[in-house]
């Protein structure tokens, strides 16, 4: 496909001349998102109301040009790198929190308002939105949308999709479609909005999103919890959800992910633990202290240390540590290929060990993190892309943690999605059946597959 | 279509004649729902197995004959009532509980699992599966999940969509697919679980499902609380939600409900309350009675009597005369129209009163009772078929109700899907373009068109 705009200028009457850009520098910061890969596309567009999303959607389609629906470009597998010429839809003018009805407990947000930022504006009413990526205070909704973000709350509270009401979309062709509302029961006709969830911008532009949110819990209690024996920490985790606690957050830190952290910034973790668990509770008063006392005992019943975070300071301290793994890891190697597989949960010692033997295979330094409680965990091969024996070994190991996932019954991505990094995977968990008609759905919504082409299917 | 196997038996090899039944009183019996709307099938079939399923599918589509899963048949909405001359594929056979997986908290169930089933042998392990609908002792799982079905638990623990994991499914061509799995989060491709959940038997039949459970909360309470202003107990609703706390149940009766229901059985109701609040909460002991407190503190502060129920007899006794509401309306009236509205539910009393509008306006008795927690109300126009001119006038206020809904940003269906039943009025809620694409994905799945062909759409 080649894209035209620019060169038939005379020919088409192109769309809100005055949002486009093709300075370079523009188009090169807008080429890339966190997977680190770069692209090169022709144009960003700014757009800032449904009606503008439409007449440069529409447009594209009607020139057959590659579009690619983008946030703040957080994303951790290339679903935000356009192909070659594509035109950047960039929705961070669209950033109005359009309403936040307490009495019904529902948001309505544009998709390019920062989740942090509705967090903070929900919690000064006494209301709450669980879903918390990592990058919380710097990814935007419709990309948190796109990708059927999670993050740590999703043990308790689930993931994105499990908050979204209704979307206001722009189809292909231009035509506006509004899904679901706002009720949180609705069985009327397909379920199209948890279908675009989590569509990772192929299918459509979401324009508007209707988010359930819930009452602020009254109370949260962080408990940081220190292991000398990597197994009672995963032991740990098993013991507290079979005992009928779900605790609000149940994070996993190994060693290596503890010392990288240190050695980015002075948290104040302990650098000698084998193992760490974040674990946080909420609620009443009364509930809470309740499940923080049986949680301190099933601890230190396995030989952990135990802190609890004493003030609102030492919690954010906590968290900040927490949040700083992903950057902090780039001290250890320069390159890190970054999975997010999942088990069912009491599968995780199993996991390890499996990762255990695939980094003395491939002879690499491998370091996990990530959310326990659900079994998702955080799969960190370091290596050096200038280093090309070491890059090679790295890129092969990924089969081998994939076939070790798949064999335990997890999945290659709980919520980072497939974007670039793992199309070529996504055969190993798919059927070809599930592959067809997946891509005869994209087909439904998108026939000339100009909706972020090349993204998640192999 | 015209059913064909039976008159073209030396043509066809017919699969599973065993399992075949063309018996008058079993295709009267497999004919109808609770809908009460008689369909005519040409033969019923009862498979074991996903084999047999698949067998039986590919040869219904090779033959281009309809065919139509069912499960209990306890839908109010026609959505299992066959179009004329289709197979009937009842899955009541297919009743296994495969696994209860306790470590990681899923259950691996076929289709034919009644609900209360699954509920009675989790809660004996400790787990907790939260849907519930009112015929919880009769429905199936694969009905639950064609529906999408709610219950008074929703409003704290979500419907059905909200706990299935993955789906083993069989195409109408036989090709059996797999959707999901055993793990909590999963972003590999698009969300089939989801489209698939709700679709109404009208894309694939389920023959396998992947649960996520709970743990069996510590503790729960049941309050009964008896208004003699229908406004006190709107405004409890409100009042509760917006206090922080999300009950597990807070159901809503209205005074010609509770005398129906007493007038079937004496269950010792109040029949002169305007309204009854039915609130349960529960959780860790202490966070139970702490949010009691607080709700018995509301309720009276507007003027209700509250009972709690002081042990589980008196539980059991309140929730079967909640669940005798449906048969119990039909002493009121021999015919019903049974909708199950939704509006956010702060907008309860403004449609409360739209509903007293036009039961005045088209002189019927209108029963409400239901969800008040989630803003779902059954609406229940009462009325005699023999009565043509009162049946007439109760068509036709449904439209009217569905527009007040819609009105206050509702849906006409929370839970009892389209069936039949509601796909003249589907268009009322949706855009033709949504319908467009749904009706392009149900050609995804079925290009020929018999899966459960004449519902759901206009």
């Amino acid at each position: 496909m080649v894209f035209k705009i620019f060169k038939k200028k005379n020919e088409e009457t192109f769309p809100l001349p005055g949002r486009v850009s093709t300075d370079k520098e523009e188009l090169f910061c807008y080429g890339f998102d966190s997977s680190s890969i770069q692209g090169e596309p022709s144009a960003v567009v700014k757009p800032v109301s449904t009606d503008e999303v439409s007449q440069m959607v529409a447009f594209a389609n009607k020139q057959r040009t590659p579009i690619v629906a983008r946030g703040a470009g957080t994303g951790m597998t290339g679903g935000a790198v356009p192909v070659k010429d594509a035109i950047i839809l960039s929705l961070d003018s669209m950033n109005k929190i359009l309403e936040i009805d307490e009495r019904n407990m529902i948001a309505v947000v544009e998709p390019g308002v920062i989740n942090g930022h509705l967090q903070e504006q929900l919690e000064a009413k006494g209301l709450f939105y669980p879903p918390d990526p990592s990058s919380m205070n710097y990814c935007t909704l419709g990309g948190n949308v796109a990708e059927n973000a999670g993050g740590p709350r999703a043990i308790k509270y689930g993931v994105t999709r499990d908050y979204v009401l209704g979307l206001e979309v722009v189809l292909p062709d231009g035509r506006v479609m509004m899904t679901g509302g706002k009720t949180y029961k609705n069985v009327v006709g397909y379920d199209l909005t948890r279908l675009i969830v989590g569509s990772e911008g192929t299918l459509c532009v979401v324009t508007k999103i209707f988010l359930k949110v819930l009452p602020l819990p009254a109370e949260t209690m962080t408990l940081l919890c220190t292991y000398s024996e990597i197994n009672d920490a995963a032991l740990t985790v098993s013991k507290i959800t079979s005992s009928g606690i779900i605790p609000r957050v149940l994070e996993f830190m190994d060693n290596e992910s503890v010392r990288a952290v240190e050695n980015y910034r002075q948290f104040g973790l302990p650098t000698d633990a084998e193992a760490l668990l974040l674990i946080e509770v909420d609620g009443s008063r009364a509930s809470v202290s309740e499940e923080a006392d049986k949680i301190v005992s099933i601890c230190t019943s396995l030989n952990a240390r135990v802190r609890i975070a004493e003030d609102m300071f030492a919690k954010k301290r906590i968290w900040e540590a927490r949040r700083a793994i992903s950057p902090a890891l780039y001290r250890i190697k320069p390159t890190k290929i970054n999975e997010d597989i999942v088990v069912p949960r009491g599968r995780i010692p199993e996991m390890l060990q499996a990762l255990k033997e695939i980094s003395e295979k491939y002879n690499l330094k491998i370091v996990n993190f990530g959310h326990a409680g659900d079994g998702n965990i955080h799969v960190n091969v370091m290596t050096d892309k200038n280093d090309k024996g070491e890059y090679e070994r790295a890129k092969n190991s990924v089969k081998d943690i994939f076939q070790a996932t798949l064999k335990l019954e997890g999945t290659i991505s709980g919520e980072h999605g497939v974007g670039l990094t793992k199309k070529q995977y996504v055969g190993m968990e798919l059927s070809d059946t599930s592959i067809e008609i997946m891509k005869a759905i994209k087909n439904v919504f998108d026939p000339n597959g100009i909706m972020n082409p090349g993204k998640m299917f192999p």
